[in-house]
């Protein structure tokens, strides 16, 4: 396991047996009691480095090594720091860090550099989000809250809505959604937010079902799974009408094209996408998405850095 | 006792035996040796969210959460965070960050929202500042500080000094002063600092006991406690002479003035209300004060999450 | 010993008895199993300000605490704090933080100002490097290294390059070498960037041998070490001709200049001084270095706050 897992920069690195045993662990961390579970990264040091600020993922993942009795030393804000302004490589960082630290979490803006550092360092890298690039933890706990709200992750209609050309929550997704039998996904974006070509090709080729929605209903009636993201209408000025954001918002309105079984999950933070009023159905599942993802980090950190299961 | 302090955002609910119940729950914890100390959250994590930066606060938290065991994730400069950037409803900040700790210590410039979102955190908030609202772990530290001092809260004479207008240390502690018997304030201020109209009606109609003194020597002259506070002068441009700052900064000479029982308290940072002469009498008691602040905040938080006291 | 080291603020505290000590605890520390190591500092709090970023120094300091057993409180960015811009002293920083924490490791921007202060201070005081003032702690894991990696510091020929102008490390190297007998430094510079004159009238009324090489190649010919440091050509503009950076880098054709025994020395981070061709051989000790200043400020703090070593 532990060499299954060194980095985690993708979710190509993820095949289904790894993500199951993955979501077999996040379970049976959350079994065990508060202090069982600080006994796995005893005496570990985790370190955090955020060239984006992002509290949230920085938080969870925090959360998640002191929930295993690990330590974390962090860099909120990485890109401030003076080395880093200097020009120093993000493969002498690795190196660096790696002498301090037992693992690095780290938020980069660009995908490609951190692939080719990782090389280079003594520790496990996680990748906490890069750039336009991919997510691939939060690819991971949205497939472990699939399954553990519907029971299952093969032959789901799933809705993804929201921008889908820059959203790499949504590219993470896709490509792992693409391994598990008979997925079919509908798409619901602005024109100018569709997937990159590449990107669709890709996961035709792996055997995702994917088609377009003509509008929000469409693409919602029947599905079992809506995943939502927030659109940047700011960005879009002179593309898409910025009063059509009513157009991509969930509703209460439309709770009744949703089979009672149905999820909806979104990555957060949002905006106006998903009105509050939506939040009481237990059908929103997007806070306890957010409690899976504490656990899905712990499971992937105590593979990395636990050894085996007790 | 867990259900008495649920959240902490105002003095408004905390009342004498509660203030009490602190007071003495943080003379216990001062008697513990630190390694029993360090068993009361042992396991437990707290966060804390600074919107505004506040070096010196967080670190009391921070120092309170460790001296009792647990431990800290944080966020130095939340604003920065890009989900806040991004228009996430503070609600929503607690919702997810209430996966993550067992509480949530926040400095956030808006007390209504804080007061609003606060009803929908699934853990307890400690409000550590707000804007010009409350920040009641100050009033609290500041009236136990009276108490390890003076022996007494009840009859005593406090001269209440600086900005009283945007103050809010000076809000949370009169309001707290209020609820106990035979409090009489002497307030000395900049005219354009006065304190808020409606607050002083509140305080009058507490039976708070007020008068404003003409200049410094009046407000202290045989006082219990001086209050003093800083001035923003920079503010006051046009409106009060910036050679006034002489008027309004306690020195030796003023100590004279001062019964040998009299203390000194000061929320700092101070800038020269206070001449650095003073330091080394033995009113002058806003280091000890400092101190007595992280064993008010482990209190407050062993109140809060470290059950019944042994 | 605990007494010997109160505060560490510049090398003129350490003497050579101390160095040896020192580098003695940070062997055995390093021996020990990471379980032992944790009893160290075991309940003990150390306070991180960093006026300037400076993740890789933080995070060494901060890793160093917790492999003793401590724990952090930290600021990544001490001057955003409102104290520090409402205009506080440093003194009232350390007599506030000093309840909080039982050590405070700062990075500073004036050295002067860090000397007074650290005087008002109830807690040991780490310069974590002070402007173009010192950076004790970086010194010490130099010669540490060196005396690692060849086995003796006495009677060594050492190239120290790059900016010594400006170069807190260089100085603060320099002046611990002085101390060591029989030391030999070769000078290779940018005519704008040598030594500050009383640092060089200093060093050799210390009896350290300085002399001026022509070029990289005369500097470093046949050096027991070669301590690399960083240039920064844009302050230089005008005055160096910016192409010149190539005459000052260190590349793959320099190490047949060098002895087998001869290690590469630099404080990190590096941009294009040392190719990163050099990185494979042995001789290259830049990332041991790192490693073994993890060592060195555990040591420190264990030297300060640990106590009596088993």
């Amino acid at each position: 396991m532990r060499g299954a897992v060194f980095h985690a920069l993708t979710v190509n690195q993820f095949d289904v047996p790894l993500v199951w045993e993955l979501m077999e662990r996040a379970e049976w961390l959350r079994g065990l009691d508060r202090e069982e579970a600080r006994t796995r990264l005893q005496g570990k040091i985790v370190a955090t480095l955020f060239y984006e600020p992002s509290t949230r993922t920085r938080l969870s993942f925090e959360s998640a090594v002191l929930r295993l009795g690990g330590s974390v030393v962090g860099a909120e804000n990485a890109r401030e720091s003076s080395s880093s302004k200097k020009g120093e490589t993000l493969e002498d960082v690795f190196r660096v860090v790696g002498c301090y630290a037992d693992a690095i979490v780290i938020r980069h803006h660009d995908q490609h550099e951190l692939d080719r550092a990782a090389r280079f360092s003594p520790v496990p890298i996680v990748n906490a989000g890069a750039g336009s690039g991919e997510h691939p933890t939060q690819a991971l706990l949205d497939v472990y809250t699939i399954w553990r709200e519907l029971g299952r992750i093969e032959h789901l209609t799933v809705a993804v809505m929201g921008d889908l050309k820059y959203g790499r929550t949504v590219h993470s997704l896709l490509r792992l959604l693409a391994k598990f039998p008979g997925v079919r996904v509908r798409l619901f974006h602005p024109a100018p937010l569709g997937l990159p070509d590449d990107l669709a090709r890709e996961l035709a080729a792996s055997g995702l079902a994917l088609e377009r929605a003509p509008d929000l209903a469409s693409a919602i009636r029947g599905a079992d799974v809506v995943y939502q993201t927030r659109i940047q209408f700011e960005r879009l000025a002179g593309e898409v009408d910025p009063n059509a954001a009513s157009l991509y918002a969930l509703t209460k309105d439309h709770l009744a094209l949703l089979p009672d079984h149905a999820r909806i999950l979104h990555p957060l933070p949002r905006v106006g996408e998903i009105a509050p009023e939506v939040d009481d159905d237990v059908r929103a599942a997007y806070f306890r998405q957010v409690e899976n993802g504490l656990y899905m980090r712990m499971a992937l950190l105590d593979a990395m850095l636990g050894g085996e299961r007790r």
